[in-house]
C-alpha cells in the first residue's frame, strides 16, 4: 500500500507515538493508527496518509478524516471514563486537505457532560496546516478496564 | 473478510444494485459499494457489513458509517453536476447501530445551492431501521466527463 511513499517517509513515526494494536474490524482496516500517551506534550492520535487513505485526488479522503477524528475526539472520553462509548452526533468542518505522506494528527477536550453524554471540541491537523475543526457528542455505554494512558489505569 | 457472514449473505446484492469499481484508495479499502441507478426507484448507495467495518461490539463502526454518508449524500452533487467536490462540512446524527451482515442503504437529497456549495440532506437505513440522519455541505470544484446515472450522461 505504501509503494508510492519513500520507505522513510512510511516508517517514520515522531517520539512519543505508538502503534494502536487495533487488529480487528474498522480500526485494523483503515490503519495503522497511533496515540501519544505523554501527558508533558499532550494525548493526541495521528496516521500517516498512505494509499488507501486517499481519495481520487490523491489527498486523504474526507471519510477517513472524520473517521480519524471520531476516533481522536472520542478518546478523551476514554481517558476520562474507561468506558464503552458510541457516538450519537458529529460535526466535522473541513478546513484544508491532508496530502499523501502527511503526519496527521488529531485530540479532543471535554467541554461538557450531561446525562453521560460527553461533548468533545476537537481539531485535526498536519504539522502547523489545520485540517479539520470538528464537535462530538459521545455517550458512554458499560464500563470497562482501565488501559494505560487513561486517568484510572494503575501500573502494575 | 466475510469468514463469519453466512456465504448466501455475504453473496445477496439486491436487484437494482451494482457494485462500484472502486479500485483505488479509501473507496477500495472500505469496500465493496454499491449503487443503484434506477431512477424508478431511487438513486441509492449501499454496502453490506461485513467484519472489515465493524467496532468492538461488532456493529458497525461510526467511521465507516460516516465515510459512507459523505458518499452516499455527496454522489447527488455527482448526479445533478457531473463534477468532482469536496465536503466542506457534514453533520451526522446516529440513529440506531447497523449490525454485522446488514444490508446497509443510504441517499442524500439536495436542499440548497449557492455559490457552488450544495447543501443536501441525507439519511442512512437498513431494511426498514434508520441508521443515521445528517446534513452535509459540498462544493464543487471542478467539471468531469458525464457517467452513467448523472443527468449529463447520454447513452452512445
Amino acid at each position: 500500500m505504501t509503494d508510492d511513499l519513500p520507505p522513510e517517509a512510511a516508517l517514520a513515526v515522531p517520539e512519543g507515538y505508538q502503534q494502536l494494536n487495533w487488529n480487528h474490524g474498522f480500526g485494523r482496516q483503515i490503519g495503522p493508527l497511533y496515540v501519544r500517551l505523554d501527558a508533558k506534550v499532550g494525548r493526541s492520535m495521528a496516521f500517516r496518509v498512505e494509499e488507501h487513505h486517499t481519495n481520487g485526488m490523491k489527498n486523504c479522503h474526507g471519510g477517513m478524516l472524520m473517521s480519524f477524528a471520531d476516533m481522536a475526539f472520542g478518546n478523551v472520553v476514554s481517558v476520562e471514563r474507561s468506558s464503552y462509548w458510541v457516538t450519537i452526533r458529529l460535526t466535522c468542518d473541513f478546513l484544508s486537505s491532508a496530502k499523501l505522506g502527511d503526519w496527521v494528527e488529531g485530540a479532543g477536550e471535554i467541554m461538557g457532560l450531561e446525562d453521560d453524554a460527553f461533548t468533545v471540541r476537537g481539531r485535526v491537523w498536519a504539522g502547523d496546516r489545520p485540517i479539520m475543526t470538528g464537535v462530538g457528542l459521545f455517550k458512554t455505554i458499560a464500563p470497562r478496564a482501565p488501559r494505560p494512558g487513561e486517568k484510572a489505569y494503575v501500573r502494575v
